[in-house]
């Protein structure tokens, strides 16, 4: 069933449904789940989409669960997607050794060494395929799509935006690890996905792409000032001293007390989804 | 440390910080964990406080993580406090081979049948030690108190309010047990702790205590029309009869497509703590 979708839950949620559905993915080779929120205004044609990219660790589920983020869509009138955050079930063993590379941790981007070349295509998919899934069976306007994420998400919503500039109107993140070859989680993911080729790195981190001329629409980051991996694995200061050598237009906003987990992220989720609003539906 | 408590977890969240939390429970015999939600008002002073009762296999984490209650707490000035659901850890084999009795499924009553006599007294613990707890850690006033709970808790919220009128200022349930003598998990677990005594049954039935005279302030209840229990479990028309017979003011909401799940809970939780924060602040 290529071209088919699996439903596996539906739930009535704010006047409209959140879903999570698997497909078999081409680009993967494997089935590849995702979450769809979609909200009421979709009863009257198609609405501009929104892209939640979760970190190290989730699924599906855990935005759509936990980060409280459907009121606004609802509010706003915007499809979310809720990405798994890797390919599943690979047969690969030392995929599951870690929590914080392999299974959990598909870092946005297609590995190009063995194993993980044959199944983390996590670009391809986002990029290429699941827009087709989605245009095939949601209400969504794919000339209006936003990305946000969070942590390892983050990185992905400024990554692939970087990377495919005509395809997001609008970009936002919550701690992300801005420079990945330059940290433990990231260089762990690019030297396993990628090998040692530093221009490869380069090509998926968002510090590197914004110093190489790569643009974006004006970014909002909101960071927590007590988050444990603040200074070993985010760095917002290198994002913002990117993008002020660049003139690339960021908000970024530092919170006193606030840690890297989803009681931050609902916290300012209202935020986020208002500005993805402002820029898609102008 | 039987004066004390253990901090287990805490995060800031909208601008106050969601906390969770042990203590060593005389009631109860065994350490007993709870969740608080402090909004920033109580940076001022004590706030009024409102106890959320969660459902079966549902533990201190769950409302607080799922229902998005505390974006509406900060901004009416609640504490909100999410008890765990049962003892945990008692020993007894049998309380832990079902998922609708024994752990995670306290029903908020004492037991008075052995083995559960020993350690399943959650009434006494929630209406007479965690409120002492409460009262020497946390910012709370102690003599404005509402309760609101989801399925096992709305059973909660509605007895232990019908049963301590004196207690509970405002009271509200999301698809509540209305009358679990009539229901199986009613009676699987009224059979468990408390034998065959009806009367005793009588006594922790919402139903029964209204038609016996037991009153509380005007009910606000919401339920779900593609609830998967509704017609077994949840019967909430027995409620409406019963109140409508007894002239105790009920406002029960039918919502078309909504199922028992914290995605209904999520979509209806700012009516509910508007409904409390209108009677804990008059």
């Amino acid at each position: 069933m290529t071209d088919g979708i699996t439903r596996l839950e539906e739930h009535r949620c704010h006047d409209g449904v959140q879903g999570f559905y698997e497909h078999a993915s081409a680009v993967v080779g494997l089935p590849m789940r995702f979450g769809v929120y979609v909200p009421p205004q979709a009863a009257n044609g198609t609405v501009p989409v929104l892209y939640c990219l979760a970190g190290l660790t989730c699924n599906e589920q855990t935005f759509a669960i936990k980060a409280g983020a459907q009121q606004h869509a609802a509010a706003h009138g915007l499809v979310l997607v809720t990405p798994d955050t890797s390919p599943r079930g690979t047969g690969i063993a030392e995929a599951d050794a870690d929590w914080d590379f392999g299974s959990g941790a598909g870092f946005y981007l297609d590995a190009t060494r063995s194993p993980y070349a044959a199944h983390w295509r996590m670009e391809s998919w986002l990029l290429q395929e699941l827009p087709q899934v989605l245009a095939r069976h949601f209400p969504v306007r794919q000339d209006r799509a936003g990305i946000l994420g969070h942590s390892m998400g983050g990185h992905g919503a400024l990554t692939l935006a970087l990377r495919h500039p005509d395809r997001f109107r609008s970009v936002s993140a919550f701690a992300p690890i801005s420079a990945p070859g330059e940290v433990p989680w990231g260089q762990k993911a690019f030297r396993g996905y990628l090998g040692e080729d530093q221009a490869a790195w380069a090509r998926h981190d968002a510090v590197r792409l914004i110093e190489q001329g790569a643009r974006v629409p004006p970014l909002l980051v909101d960071q927590g000032l007590d988050d444990q991996f603040l200074a070993t694995q985010l760095k917002p200061e290198r994002l913002e001293q990117a993008c002020a050598a660049a003139g690339q237009p960021l908000e970024l906003r530092r919170h006193p007390g606030y840690d890297h987990g989803y009681f931050f992220i609902q916290s300012f989720v209202a935020d986020h989804l208002a500005h993805h609003a402002a820029l898609l539906r102008a």
